[in-house]
């Protein structure tokens, strides 16, 4: 245990150094960040080769290999995500509320870092970056675990990192690589309440699961994203069709991809075949309730695990409900508190739909694909959060800082 | 475990409708368990006298007695709490949010209930009416578990509210009382992460350690209230006597109570006579490093532990420090980031502390004893959380709900 809890103790003395850090070093490390990552764009590349030679000789799945990969696009891409994150408002020290009491208690609410963020994640070794610059904006140290078959894509980083940082005079205890921690290591990290404030597992069902099991520190995550569409009575078919195939296919590894949308019955004979006929010539497999499959053949009968079931791939479950009722009682069986959308062209329904629902985005006449930080105007985001506290939807800077009270008095006793 | 988990299922059904509610019903249960309390007060005294009598026998200490027993005062002070929480704004629909992004898509932050909250508390049985109030007016359904020595008074309490919602048609399950729950039963409790959104412990060490040692569900707390005050060389003379005499006295066994004084060296000689003579005046034993003994012979040497300790009681920790810097690293090393406070007349000083202590509340020249829900305006207080997720410092309406995400489009996909 002993590695892993000096590390921690590290990352949590420096985490007071990065607190205190004005916003013209916290940007210029960013940017400084970013230059070296250009500079270095032929080494990372050679090094991450060698990781993704190594998962291919282990035999890794090619959607794997695909995230794991640095190839020139991941680069430019995390070069202007970094450049981004720089140009943000820093969150800490922001005011949101002040107040005087009524014995004269000038009384402050100050964003504030949250102190040692530690991050496990799996394959995809840029989010060594993405997480590094979005925890030192906000004025937190970090503490990063990424997957093994990532380990050298992931010590290169961090060498580039803690180069930056040293540049600026800064401990490389700010950004703790774990690149080698064994599980046993990991489970132990997560058992450090004391030096931990908060750990965001992003990750496979496997993944979350191991973390829940074995935290004491408090997790933000989203555990699975099954997300309904809901097409009402009164919906435009034409815009019905655009937005569950789009959900559906427009990127379905992703959580926030469509995994089942619910007809309304007054309008399922007209909408069933349609909805099949779209997602059969996009490619997509139906697994229909017994009224779909009755309604259109093409449909495959559903399994009843097909319902609340996270496809992860070109499979859609169908089903048709009485009306908005139904629906939502669906919703509240089968989802995960995700991202449900609604289609019609009716606002009572909509705004019905919007208040009883309480997934962490709900969203009418668009497409489910939308609860994501850069849609929703965060700038960028550390993950999705499903768990209400503290955090639900997307966590962009805000949500990595907490807010800590400030009162001036002039001797007040109580 | 089937019995707790099928109270915490029906909590959780329940937890929809209490969240779907309209203020004036909210408002109207809450008052009208106020007259309901007003009417039964001879009842629940009488039941009350009984859970006493039992703790009497038992041997129950007589700090833990007085909260154990329902007087008038306790009564009056219930009533008018559940008065002023019935009239207070709706945290429920508020927008914190608005704003409609590049693509045209209007997206808004909501206040939404966190759903079903568990508390587990001790002796103090008007705890079941506050915390229900509380959970109850931001649109949460409720478990609550009382202690062991209360649970007549507890069931007595439940009877009530049981009775106010049913005459409103709502649902006993909207606050579920488990008065007689084993520490097993509880243990169960705390690991439904499908049911229960967060679960808040209050009391001692103790019960703080089991919650957490067997918690699957997310916390919020505080373990300890370790509270500094730092009289600063800059420091008024009569105000920080005040004030650190009055932190102390005014209710020693409260978490928000100084534990510590830290006192800058160039004060000390002055300082430290008249502070330890102002303490020992007030009743309390002042434990000194050792150079307060050599200043006034009146302390008493402290031993190590007696620094980041809860005396709980009349007694307090003495230390001179070098300076500011000294005295932030003695607040890090033994502090509970709960609250600290600072005596300056020096602006460039109460910033320094403000900025780089960061603890749930930063006090300057005033008593750590204000971070309280009603002294910092939050009206009524479910807790004090140093957990910095979600609620740092007081906890009242707004932190019992949590923000999700809806969006608005007109058929845009990604």
């Amino acid at each position: 245990m002993s590695q892993v809890v000096e590390s921690a103790r590290r990352a949590k003395e420096a985490s007071r150094l990065v607190a205190s850090l004005d916003d013209k070093t916290k940007a210029a490390v960013l940017n400084g960040l970013a230059d070296c990552i250009e500079g270095a764009a032929p080494l990372i590349q050679m090094v991450n080769g060698k990781d993704v030679m190594e998962a291919q000789k282990a035999g890794l799945a090619e959607a794997k290999l695909a995230r794991l990969r640095i190839n020139g696009s991941v680069i430019e891409q995390t070069m202007s995500s970094l450049r981004q994150i720089a140009g943000m408002p820093d969150p800490v020290g922001q005011v949101t509320l002040e107040r005087t009491t009524p014995i004269g208690l000038r009384v402050k609410k100050v964003r504030t870092p949250l102190g040692v963020v530690a991050m496990i994640y799996e394959a995809r070794p840029m989010v060594t970056i993405d997480a590094f610059a979005l925890c030192f904006k906000s004025g937190n140290a970090c503490i990063l675990k990424g997957g093994g078959e990532a380990c050298e894509s992931n010590l290169m980083l961090m060498k580039l990192i803690h180069a930056v940082l040293a540049g600026h005079g800064l401990p490389a205890d700010a950004c703790v690589v774990l690149a080698k921690a064994t599980r046993e290591e990991v489970r132990d990290l997560l058992t450090l309440d004391r030096y931990v404030d908060v750990a965001i597992p992003r990750g496979g069902e496997e993944l979350i699961r191991f973390v829940q099991e074995h935290a004491k520190v408090p997790l933000l995550f989203h555990a699975r994203g099954v997300c309904h569409i809901f097409v009402d009575q009164a919906a435009d078919m034409d815009m019905a069709e655009k937005v569950c195939v789009s959900a559906k296919t427009s990127a379905p590894a992703t959580c926030n991809a469509a995994e089942c949308v619910l007809v309304h019955e007054g309008v399922a004979a007209a909408a069933v075949p349609r909805l099949v006929g779209a997602f059969v010539a996009a490619g997509v497999e139906v697994r229909g309730c017994a009224r779909t499959c009755e309604l259109d053949s093409r449909a495959i009968p559903a399994a009843g695990e097909d319902f609340g079931r996270e496809f992860l791939g070109l499979t859609v479950a169908l089903k048709v409900v009485p009306g908005m009722d139904e629906a939502i009682a669906h919703i509240e069986q089968f989802g995960s508190d995700h991202t449900e959308a609604i289609i019609t062209g009716d606002e009572r329904a909509a705004e019905w739909f919007s208040d009883h629902v309480r997934s962490s985005c709900v969203v009418v006449n668009a497409s489910t694909r939308f609860n994501d930080g850069f849609s929703l105007g965060l700038g960028a985001e550390i993950g999705i959060s499903t768990t209400r506290l503290h955090a639900y939807g997307p966590m962009g800077l805000e949500e990595l800082t907490t807010q800590r009270w400030v009162v001036r008095g002039d001797g007040q006793v109580r």
